[in-house]
């Protein structure tokens, strides 16, 4: 759920329409020698998840992956390789190129399985940043059935009682299609929160919550930090040891367990910036009940949340996935925004690699 | 994990070895018409649970299940019915019986099905309490599979801004075997506390901490309450807004989505007290990568949790699992702690009920 007080000025705003951006990215990455189909599951998948609000994962942040081609950081074009298969299993080798193309395919690979067998589920090795967890979910959700999608990466959190960082912010995707309303959507951090939000608490120049971050002795702190360093770490969900700690700690431990040495290509602590390793789950719920039934009962189970009377000083109840689904609403019609700053990069970015402009 | 002001002091209590207790329990339930193997499970569970130090769901609450058992709540002998099944996936009806019996087949036929297919998830409806969701999880763990289970209940915590109950605290267990050092057990509600938590502190008659629980205005209240009423709710793990409270919410809402909705059993507002939904799964190791080295990695991940510094005024970082497999290596030798109350209730059904006296 977004922050009110991290929300980028809309004002200022530069507003581009989704199919704008999004060929504007596929020109980028073809440009750098990205193949047509690898270019357009990227921005595929960057436009949906700025569409639906999620900025810090979004569009906004293609010039980096540019940057990563043409450094050489990432193989490009890269070769996917399937290392072990059974019938609802798979390993998947990245091959040290765009995350999104791998998960992309892990998804794909375990919806198909889960539609033969009933369950699919596929893991990735020598993968690299995924963008929104929840997307991979949600290709899951849209084919009537149960999706899973975790990430792990490099650490910046540190495990209950640690005084340094072994763990990322490792988020957790899962969701379910309902009949007239909107699918549920869980896509958070096991972190207290996501980590581009204190870095854009500091571009934004205001200071975080006490509880998101803490020194090495375990103090909070509030002043944004600039970077990764072992001079602070990131809290999990939790916090302290009374208020559950050691469950997000936990449920960190269990993404890299599932992406990092389930695909063998590690745990937080043995990456480097910029790998993530990526599991998936299909779950087809035609083979449990009618998906009908199902459905509706996600309805009664929504509509019984939703009704639920609200705290004094609270507005309602809301369910996962409701503000990424206004914004997205929103989003179809008036654009995504960008900052001034951000948008004249990515212009700018467009101009020396001599691609058409298309924002 | 435990809290040191939830300990029942030692020097009050009654030892009981596991063996006795899990006798005594086999004997009460077999003289109330439970069949021979329902029993033996049912109190393998009880005992398995007691022994890891979780004693808010073990063998001290024999006799509520005895009670529901006599008050013709649990329906005895329960037929277990699957309703559907298909290669990696069963609905499975609990027969309105003990939960033990019906989780415990659950997570059998889900590690059948993951040995013929790599990954098995059955789901329970007509579904009671299953005690400890760690235990079904640990059976697949001692397999060289990861295991996963979960399961809903009636209603305790708030969802995030409501002032009323609509989530059970909603547990998500996940094991995973290492090499030499011990199996990863992630065993958490997905509220802040375990409910049972609560109603423990009220007998020890110490407060709780703020946090744990609101009255209907979301004001923190620190006197435990005696029991379920509209008058406080639990919060979920993350408590605030600004803390993460959506992502505990969010996860409950999950456990509900695939053991409540998945199996038609109902979500928490659609059930009674002792109504309780079950989801098992299991995936096969080695359908990925040589089950030693993923052991081995296991093993380089939770050394290097282990090893990490600690914050100034903690002895050290752990690992789910410490606390319970640390309680099991003593009490295997020493036995398990009852509070004397609890005992001479315990000895005191055994009499009614005229069956030997094994502790």
């Amino acid at each position: 759920m977004a922050f009110d007080f991290l929300q980028v000025p809309e004002q200022e705003a530069v507003w581009v329409q989704a199919t704008a951006i999004q060929q504007q990215m596929v020109a980028l990455l073809q440009k750098l020698d990205v193949p047509a189909d690898h270019s357009r599951v990227t921005a595929e998948i960057l436009t949906f998840v700025s569409l639906h609000g999620v900025d810090t994962h979004g569009a906004g942040n293609i010039l980096n992956y540019c940057a990563a081609i043409e450094d050489g950081f990432y193989t490009i074009p890269q070769r996917l390789e399937i290392v072990s298969e059974s019938e609802t299993t798979a390993l998947l080798d990245g091959g040290n190129g765009l995350g999104f193309v791998s998960a992309h395919r892990a998804m794909e690979l375990s919806i198909e399985k889960a539609r033969r067998y009933g369950v699919g589920t596929v893991t990735v090795r020598n993968g690299h940043h995924v963008g929104m967890a929840g997307y991979y979910a949600m290709m899951a959700g849209t084919q009537d059935m149960l999706g899973f999608a975790m990430t792990n990466a490099v650490p910046v959190a540190h495990p209950l009682h640690g005084s340094q960082a072994r763990l990322g912010t490792n988020p957790i995707a899962f969701a379910a299609p309902a009949g007239q309303e909107r699918p549920f959507l869980l896509d958070m951090a096991t972190t207290t929160v996501a980590n581009g939000k204190i870095s854009l608490a500091r571009r934004l120049g205001v200071p975080i919550p006490a509880g998101w971050a803490v020194d090495a002795e375990g103090n909070p702190i509030t002043d944004p930090p600039a970077a990764r360093s072992d001079s602070w770490t990131m809290t999990p969900l939790g916090n302290s040891h009374e208020l559950g700690g050691h469950k997000g700690y936990g449920l960190a431990v269990m993404v890299d367990i599932l992406c990092g040495v389930l695909s063998g290509g590690g745990f937080g602590a043995q990456l480097q910036t910029g790998d993530n390793m990526t599991w998936t789950m299909a779950v087809d719920i035609a083979r449990f009940r009618p998906v009908a039934e199902f459905k509706a009962q996600m309805d009664e189970m929504i509509r019984s949340l939703h009704a639920t009377p609200a705290q004094p000083g609270h507005k309602g109840v809301q369910v996962a996935g409701d503000p990424e689904f206004d914004a997205a609403d929103i989003r179809r019609e008036k654009g995504i925004p960008f900052q001034p700053a951000q948008y004249e990069a990515i212009v700018a970015g467009v101009q020396r690699l001599g691609v058409e402009r298309l924002i």
